[in-house]
């Protein structure tokens, strides 16, 4: 299908741009959450909607664009569906108490902010709080509702790393052996010779940049190789993330630290898919969405073969996220089984190595590390965390018996945009339920 | 997106040759039912697939690849969702019996046929057979599945018809106003000067032929502006369905004949969504599919300003096709409401005028009418049927109290192909099961 015709080079880079920095013209802040709420700003509303209203293909990664289209991805690209199944919703018991929105926290400068404040300044399109099972706290904004799949961007790499985890504790696949063993395709790749292991925690060492300010990273010709953005008239690069993959260079020595590229997810769900036979999507729904008792299908973002994008296509309503983090929480059991092996999450919440991870340097995040596509505090709470660009978070908090399930269209894509204030916002509202149970 | 780099003139006219004889090879029949099944072609087998093994957007309406691409639409086009909601699914009782399989029925040229070799021979993916609502026969067959949507191409049709009837019977919608005044951007198209009447019943007299062997027929045209075929890379044509609506030229007298013309059922559309502020998949999701008891979320595959295609872009589960086709039987009453008023069924049911059907000329359809965008045949039974191109159908038989859903990838594309063998296999299922019921 052809839906660039119109396509330049110029609008890449203001695309770049605007996923950047969130500032469509130079100099100007991005609009804030109430500006850009995309049913003031009108987008796709009336039939046809109005040119300068549109959102397609080519323009849905701008913001403030994305806070519409974020929540309608797939109305943008061809998807597959995970389907919830033909069981009974699983019971979230409403326990919604509303002096959440007033609980203040300090940030780091020593300033105050509120709960409710927080979820503005982050543009937040949606967020449910658990607390030991039961909802307190649920508000959607914007686009987003209760029953309405949103963008999950990275979360979708805490999907399969939990589903190779599962594989490996049950001997399906060997996290010591080598990529290649299992996907002959990559051998001259710099995945070659990594292992399973080094995949699920990203430490494999290869020539890949993730920085989404360079407009010359790799991250932009994965994107266009994955058809998630257009592709200028004279492209020669892959046409699909799997063609893509087998030309990752290898840049130092694997395993010695950790470097988040979005790509080792992907490498993860060819390894996985190639070795059960079965897509990523069917491995969620049969493994994990269909016994969640969710309440929605969840979906998945297609290239132009029918790759689904592991790295960063999952699109699931907000509920059933919370009920995938509460499952986490409970050590793997939920809805009346144990859906995910007690090992399994015992492994993820012991993390990975905090020396490997400080090498990367993320200043939100001191004595992190990452194990099985999981961020991992190594804090007094033992919070855990699956983490997306722009601001999605699966976040869960066991010491406070509390899951934070968040969509999020921050116009700055990196998560140390949202981290300064969501995290101190999480911290808080972990002691304020641990302080005042209902 | 661009995913048709490659795609050039002559891959054009290879599509349009398949959609029209269902002939790869000239001189060559078909690939039958058995050897076309999609699982034995191993259509988007393996991680990825081989390179002769995919479906894309430039070939997935070419067979056999329909075989499978008809079943996972939505992972070759963008599309919106249609929701069942949270309540229950209405009850299919199971009353299946193989006898059905053995039916013999005979054709035109007076030979016989059984009921099982009917589905093969019209290349059936699904049907199901409700008597007196209990489903009597449920067969799957190559990608599709019970709970997949499937492509119901021009059956769409029927869906929009009988959500603007219902517009009328409320009084929301005038069915002798002009389209102008309701839609104004189409005032100097050839729908300018007509009725809604008359785009409700297809009796529009306008210049666009749905001529399928034609290459230079406007639903060519018709489907480049929608998205649903490749583009030539020097297509100068509209780029969005409502653009290519405001071009179509008049033609004639309106009021004066039905001519089948996919175009009238998006000009309804725009209508239906113009007046009532909410999209097609809004209003099918809140007036009939939650209402239903759906098993399924149904999709409308949406061009690249969001347009849903209201004239074949509806994809459904085979048994929710059942239990819309179940309503109408129950003169709009089902799972313990009044779905679709009364008023409406019997104004379907009445059927338009079968002269002005007749000058179309379907061989296949002697007497049969056109209304609310039903075919309607008149006959003692009173059969009424939604029908889409490859053989989708809702066919009902009230007197017979029957219920037919199918879908098919039929290579060729106009059910005149289908017809010689299925009408007479329904009503030869109808009169057994009248005779012989449980």
């Amino acid at each position: 299908m052809k839906r660039t015709t119109r396509w330049q080079r110029n609008c890449l880079s203001l695309l770049l741009g605007g996923l950047l920095a969130g500032q469509a013209i130079a100099g100007q802040p991005p609009l804030d959450a109430d500006a850009s709420d995309p049913t003031v700003m009108g987008w796709m509303q009336g039939f046809p909607p109005a040119a300068d209203k549109q959102v397609n293909g080519n323009n849905y990664l701008l913001f403030p664009r994305t806070r519409w289209s974020f929540s309608h991805i797939r109305e943008l690209l061809p998807t597959a569906n995970v389907g919830r199944g033909a069981g009974a919703v699983s019971s979230l018991p409403d326990a919604r108490r509303d002096d959440i929105n007033d609980l203040q926290f300090q940030l780091a400068d020593g300033s105050n902010m509120t709960w409710a404040q927080s979820l503005a300044a982050n543009y937040t399109d949606g967020i449910v709080v658990l607390h030991r099972g039961q909802v307190v706290y649920e508000h959607y904004f914007g686009a987003l509702q209760a029953e309405r799949p949103h963008m999950a961007f990275s979360v979708t790499k805490s999907f399969i790393g939990t589903l190779a985890a599962m594989l490996i504790a049950e001997g399906t696949l060997d996290e010591q052996a080598l990529v290649s063993s299992y996907v002959p395709e990559l051998k001259d790749s710099g995945f070659g010779n990594t292992t399973v292991r080094q995949v699920m925690d990203m430490t494999t060492a290869i020539r890949y940049s993730e920085t989404y300010s360079d407009p010359t990273a790799e991250i932009w010709e994965y994107s266009r190789a994955g058809n998630l953005i257009p592709r200028p008239a004279d492209y020669a690069g892959a046409t699909s993330l799997y063609g893509f993959l087998q030309k990752v260079q290898p840049e130092g020595q694997h395993g010695e630290v950790f470097a988040y590229k979005t790509v080792n997810s992907d490498v993860l769900a060819w390894i996985v898919q190639r070795v059960t036979g079965s897509s990523f999507a069917e491995l969620l729904q049969q493994r994990i969405w269909s016994r969640l008792g969710a309440e929605q299908d969840a979906y998945i973002v297609v290239d132009q073969v029918g790759t689904q994008f592991a790295g960063g296509g999952l699109n699931a309503s907000l509920r059933d996220m919370a009920r995938f983090g509460e499952a986490l929480r409970n050590n793997g059991r939920f809805n009346g089984q144990q859906i995910i092996p007690e090992a399994v999450v015992a492994d993820i919440r012991n993390g990975g190595d905090p020396a490997k991870f400080a090498a990367a340097g993320y200043a939100t995040l001191p004595n992190w590390s990452y194990r099985n596509m999981w961020w991992v505090s190594n804090n007094a709470h033992g919070v855990f965390a699956a983490r997306g660009i722009h601001g999605q978070t699966i976040y869960v908090d066991p010491k406070a018996e509390m899951v934070i399930a968040r969509f999020a269209s921050n116009p700055v894509a990196a998560n140390g945009a949202n981290d300064p204030i969501s995290l101190p916002a999480y911290s808080a509202l972990a002691q304020f339920l641990m302080r005042q149970p209902q």
